[in-house]
């Protein structure tokens, strides 16, 4: 019975592999007119990959196997085929189908009220967009709040009581060190990071830190594209995207190092669930937590920058020759308040993310009402970051996820930060990181991921991993720890 | 009812762009470990296409829709369905699927056997594939010869009986001209063609050549591999490669102008037809009389050349400025007898195919045996093209077709030459095709060809095309007399 099922599980990757190479296609490659077919495309392979797996044959032999008589591996896939299960056969398929071709019509209607700066445009689609989404709460029910739901589809467990005290903490913690470094920006030089660079070059060297961070070429890709990102069709086929812009050199190089993470993560899968259910990482936050200690613990780094500087002046002697690597450093570690999330530094980002945060949280516990984001966003934005934007097109409008239907994915972003953090104290334990750092190695750091992280996939919860490697529960505190000292280091004490 | 099937369609032709991308990308873009996971990928989908239009209930729309109560749009399309039907549903389905894995299988062997010079490896292969097809036109029928039934796959209509008058045209015309050439190539020098040639430069030069015949990059791409292929997911999205050496200027550039040829045709296709079953070129021979038009006809023109040329010495200084435009010409038309069919010159080139014309078609009525192959190849080689290889590496095992599968495509190469000789004199009754040439403007050219053969797709087979183009059937004696005029000219009279 297990090959029975084993036929339509095949079939669903299948699937899933193609509509994630055509993803990745229209954004790195795909000529400018062929989109809508592609769209088109795109939208009947979902449909045909969601048919395979929720229909009455698959449920039949959800019933009938007993896991019992599994082999391990057997086991681990289908106990993630019943929980995925479990959430998509309470929506009926026409309203599964309706909302896929609402949050494609209203992606389109974002970009363009985007453009013009007009929210008006786009509100009803994103009151539909959560009028649907507390339809499904409704069927899939919920504990203690709404919105935990939601969490749930990004980081199993997660909810609104953890996340209260996590940014109840970030916040409190991150006030005063946003307040020192303002001040410290009058000493701070950074202009050289906004000179002309050839993008050529920023590829080249690309290319280069990717594979000196560990990326594989023999199993991954790297391209451009407008916003970066990481597709994986398994883990022998990783690619990511970076982009180059002509007037910064640090933007380029750390995205690619951000990517690198998420790539690293899922080449480390196990070869045993190469193309299977659980073959990817285990949670959004989990997994940008891998990006984000490539980025910033590890790419933002002084011990980073002293062996990989000479050659990145080498690269650029206009530029660079006459900057310190300890300036460079301090440059790339900038921290000063602003508008777009993309665009923000390592500490204020947390509290972009804590406006996003509250603001779902209101529209599911009816708080807040979409109407009123624009007015919403700037209070928060100006109580938090400290800035408010003039327009919705740098406010409430910035980000594509809420026309996509994606709620309860940004907190992942900072709890990733926070995951990086806790993370890094466990590394830290067993392996002289700085020095591993120095010498530009990273073999024992990424055989520790793989071994506590990677390999599983998404057999073991992000909370297990954690706590497996970590001895204890999430905690915030070691996510503070790191910011004040990052702070303390960069602006002086 | 038409909707019913429509649906069926629809899935069909999005699982066929998918199987369309991920073969592109395999070329072309993907890692190399991901390819046994992907080629497994790729197997699945393609069963899934098989099975979307092969089944009781397409069966069932097939015998109650009529024809007669359909748009003309749709009567197209089912008219074709209906074709692609009868073929397809006579062979039981896990014949098909053992076919479709032992070609598969069958292409690693030959790609090994080709490595290690043995051809005894692949025999066994090549045997069950032949077979299979011998049993495949059990169930198919044909008329008058067996192989008339391969043929069709690729032709509609073609026969043996066609085919045997057209190489034995071919075949005198040719022999004569060959031995005028190889007299002549004494005074004709083609060394700087295979000097150093900057790769990034060639790959420029590429760019903008396609650009100039009429490639819309709005609506392709133009990439690299191994070899040179044309991809089309539909008219809005198609996909060349080229493949550049670092010593040979004209192999990268006649590659590109050959697939432009082919991508002209699949943009050319009317927008009524995109993503349809009919939306693609009708034949093999016409797509290649298309490729064949614009690499021969076209690019290996002297007036072609006389405004371009000197926008190549400017690229190219060193190699090419105490080289004339004349001299250049001459070399990139010159004719040699060799023993890779697709490193050929123009006027041998249909010499090797007939080579393996008559092998397939003694395959099929049994007065050749697969094992007697190396020996059979090396005589026939000898007869037609002057020149015998030294091992089945370069002989019988230089091509993949076989090991896929494919017979009977390899007629289509040298048919398409033929054609484009026949659609040549038709266009120049219409249009003055040189002046524009010299000109550097293709648009009456691809006018006149969208307009005749490109917009139909499939709607109408290569001999309606011809036909209504030329007022009259195939005439191979265009193409005779077009390489009795090209000869005269390289080499003078």
């Amino acid at each position: 019975m297990w090959n029975e099922l084993n036929e339509y599980l095949e079939k669903y990757n299948a699937l899933t592999q193609a509509i994630k190479l055509l993803a990745w296609d229209i954004e790195t490659e795909a000529p400018r007119d062929s989109i809508d077919n592609t769209s088109k495309t795109l939208g009947l392979l979902s449909s045909e990959a969601y048919e395979t797996l929720i229909n009455p044959e698959v449920e039949h032999l959800l019933e009938v196997i007993k896991p019992a008589e599994l082999s391990a591996r057997e086991a681990a896939i289908f106990h993630e085929l019943q929980k995925q299960y479990k959430k998509l056969k309470v929506i009926p398929k026409q309203e599964y189908q309706a909302f896929t071709e609402l949050t494609t019509k209203a992606q389109h209607v974002w970009a363009e009220a985007r453009q013009k700066n007009d929210f008006a445009m786009f509100a009803p689609y994103l009151e539909e967009i959560v009028a649907t989404h507390k339809r499904f709460i409704g069927y899939l029910g919920y504990t203690d709040h709404p919105y935990n739901t939601l969490l749930d589809d990004y980081e199993e467990g997660m909810t609104v009581e953890v996340l209260d005290a996590f940014f109840a903490e970030v916040k409190a913690a991150i006030v005063p060190l946003v307040e020192t470094a303002v001040k410290g920006n009058e000493q701070l030089d950074d202009s050289f990071i906004f000179v002309a660079y050839d993008v050529d070059k920023q590829r080249q060297f690309s290319r280069f830190i990717a594979e000196y961070l560990g990326f594989d070429y023999a199993r991954g890709v790297i391209k451009e594209s407008a916003h970066p990102f990481t597709e994986h069709m398994h883990n022998k086929d990783v690619r990511i995207t970076s982009a180059y812009l002509a007037n910064n050199i640090a933007s380029g190089i750390l995205s690619t190092i951000h990517e690198t993470g998420h790539a690293l993560y899922e080449l480390g899968v196990a070869d045993t669930w190469t193309g299977t259910l659980v073959g990817e990482g285990t949670s959004m936050a989990m997994h940008e937590s891998q990006s984000r200690f490539y980025e910033n613990v590890i790419g933002r780094s002084l011990v980073f920058w002293q062996p990989l500087y000479p050659r990145l002046q080498e690269m650029f002697p206009e530029q660079l020759a006459q900057v310190s690597v300890e300036d460079f450093w301090r440059a790339i570690n900038k921290v000063q308040p602003s508008l777009i999330r993309t665009e923000a530094d390592e500490v204020t980002y947390p509290l972009h993310i804590m406006v996003r945060y509250e603001i779902e949280k209101g529209l599911f516990d009816g708080s807040i009402a979409v109407n009123d984001l624009p007015q919403v966003w700037r209070e928060k934005m100006l109580e938090y970051v400290g800035v408010a934007p003039s327009n919705d097109a740098e406010g409430v409008l910035q980000d594509i996820h809420w026309s996509g239907g994606s709620f309860g994915y940004f907190p992942s972003y900072a709890l990733g930060s926070a995951y990086a953090a806790q993370l890094t104290k466990a590394l830290d334990k067993v392996l002289d990181r700085e020095d591993d750092v120095a010498q530009g190695t990273f073999k024992a750091i990424n055989a520790y991921l793989t071994e506590h992280i990677y390999q599983y996939g998404k057999t073991k919860t992000a909370k297990e991993l954690l706590e497996a490697m970590c001895g204890e529960a999430f905690n915030p505190q070691y996510y503070t720890e790191y910011l004040q000292a990052k702070i303390a280091d960069v602006y002086g004490k």
